[in-house]
């Protein structure tokens, strides 16, 4: 036990730190997941659109970096997910987080083989659903995340789902998720009532990430207002740093482009970004706290600063009150 | 001094709780603010749209109500703003807020008067250019507010607007608002590096609030995904609770209508929920939070019961760094 913050998420899932990174696509590699776990937080494998396969390779080399717990990210909406699932069980994923809709069919079957399940989710009403079915623990996030997002911000959903979980006779962690990069998030999302947080903009510039340095560097550059929303006319908003695809985005909305031919235009636009480093016309995507991400540092250092950072400020925050 | 938490707040405005209450128009009238003050926080008048006569009306009855101080928000788009600015100094206000713009051309003014000026910011660089320019304090007010809204999110705006503040050398207290609705919105604000909050929502179901029962019943049966923004065609985007107003709005937005006719649509509109009671066709400003608001309560009470569930997270949290 490396903080006495967050105890019960840290105990639930045996780590140092209350801290999870954000199951990303292309970027939640066993490079990064494995630096992650290795330091004390959990590193989360982020399956995207992969194949079976592919995830079977991170997770063995997971395990050959590390003996810490770990998570896959499931993303329901791909054709893989059912293999993925079946592969997390065989291979005893201590940790499942999901995104990207209602992993209500899987939870039983993660759980019978020993899984934890915790949902990403962007409502109340989701969150009871799932805790009610079966999850461990869920993971609050507000629409300042990157990428695919909900309609609520952090601070406002995060209270709201620790009441409504209480009230529904099954109070499991919460851990919050966007709007967070440093101690003063994760002190806030505490404050708040989740008892962890969830991090992906950070982790896409720790060292051990294999975004592209451009992708990089688009992050570190951003301020407060450098994120836009697209896909409102889809139902399917994202978040990502303004650029040129941004722009051409919303021409194409505003044009009343029909919703096939705008995620047609918006396909491998992210990977572009992530691996490529296509700046200009690649989906960025980050959190609006893009703005206050200024360094890349390995993932040991980010969860030890954070960790420390919001102890110091909880501590004299405390004190104030004696 | 009856909390020592925002202590540089307190101190400052001469207050015993760091909180604020939000300058509302209609709404924010001398029975809530002399409330609010006398109760020990900062109540202020919404002068809203409302020409000199009728805040001069209000300044008299807050006074008659308390000795504490209190401020005035001033709308800068208002046609009465100069008439409002010189009453305040005439009257020598304690304190101003300002909304809706830059009120660099009035600071110099205004301080001269002795007044302290607030400027309620959603951007970073627009609060470091008027803290520059002589502001005292700055509200930085995130996405998840009711009414006319910027772009970043509490959660990520705060942290961002006090680290610019710190760079620029002019590390003036800012105050957090939008979703902070108890005491966990205010020790997650303070977790922020916010030395204190603004509440609208909260306290538009104050008792002493005029706003009408329909309207107060509206936020309190809200939910976490109640509120809709409109207006993003128009440059002026507005957050309210849903009902057939605001989407009649999205279909008039969906189909291109003109600026001008959306906003000529829009006049009215919330003193119509406000004061008359439409929750059909009246525009219910109220904020993300408002799925947290469940009571109707004196300003007293909501002020103690937030500093109080405050200090108990932040004391508890604390006792868990040592």
């Amino acid at each position: 036990m490396k903080t006495r913050l967050g105890s019960r998420v840290t105990a639930l899932f045996g780590l140092d730190y209350p801290i999870f990174q954000g199951g990303m696509a292309w970027l939640g590699t066993a490079e990064l997941a494995g630096a992650v776990s290795a330091a004390g937080g959990l590193g989360i494998i982020g399956a995207g659109a992969a194949p079976p396969d592919w995830v079977a390779g991170e997770i063995a080399k997971v395990r050959a970096l590390t003996g810490r717990p770990f998570g896959v990210n499931v993303l329901l909406v791909s054709p893989h997910a059912p293999g993925i699932v079946e592969l997390v069980c065989r291979e005893r994923v201590p940790i499942v987080t999901t995104g990207a809709g209602n992993p209500g069919p899987y939870l039983a079957t993660l759980r019978a083989a020993g899984v934890k399940v915790v949902p990403v989710v962007s409502s109340v009403s989701l969150a009871v659903r799932l805790v009610r079915a079966g999850a461990n623990a869920v993971v609050a996030e507000g629409e300042e995340s990157g990428g695919h997002i909900g309609q609520t911000s952090t601070l406002a959903l995060v209270p709201q789902v620790v009441d409504a979980l209480a009230a529904a006779g099954t109070p499991v962690p919460v851990i919050a998720a966007g709007g967070i990069a440093d101690g003063r998030g994760l002190a806030a999302a505490l404050a708040l009532g989740a008892e962890g947080v969830q991090m992906g903009t950070r982790f896409v510039c720790a060292i051990e990430c294999i975004a592209h340095p451009a992708y990089k560097q688009a992050i570190l550059k951003a301020g407060d207002r450098a994120t836009a929303v697209t896909g409102q006319t889809t139902g399917h908003p994202v978040r990502a740093i303004r650029n040129v695809l941004t722009r051409e985005f919303e021409r194409l909305e505003a044009a009343g482009t029909p919703k096939d031919e705008i995620e047609e235009f918006g396909a491998g636009r992210f990977r572009a970004a992530a691996l490529d480093g296509d700046t200009v016309r690649g989906t960025l995507i980050a959190g609006e706290i893009s703005g206050l991400v200024r360094s890349i540092d390995s993932a040991a250092v980010i969860l030890e600063s954070t960790v420390r950072q919001a102890e110091a400020i909880l501590g004299r925050l405390g004190g104030d009150v004696k």
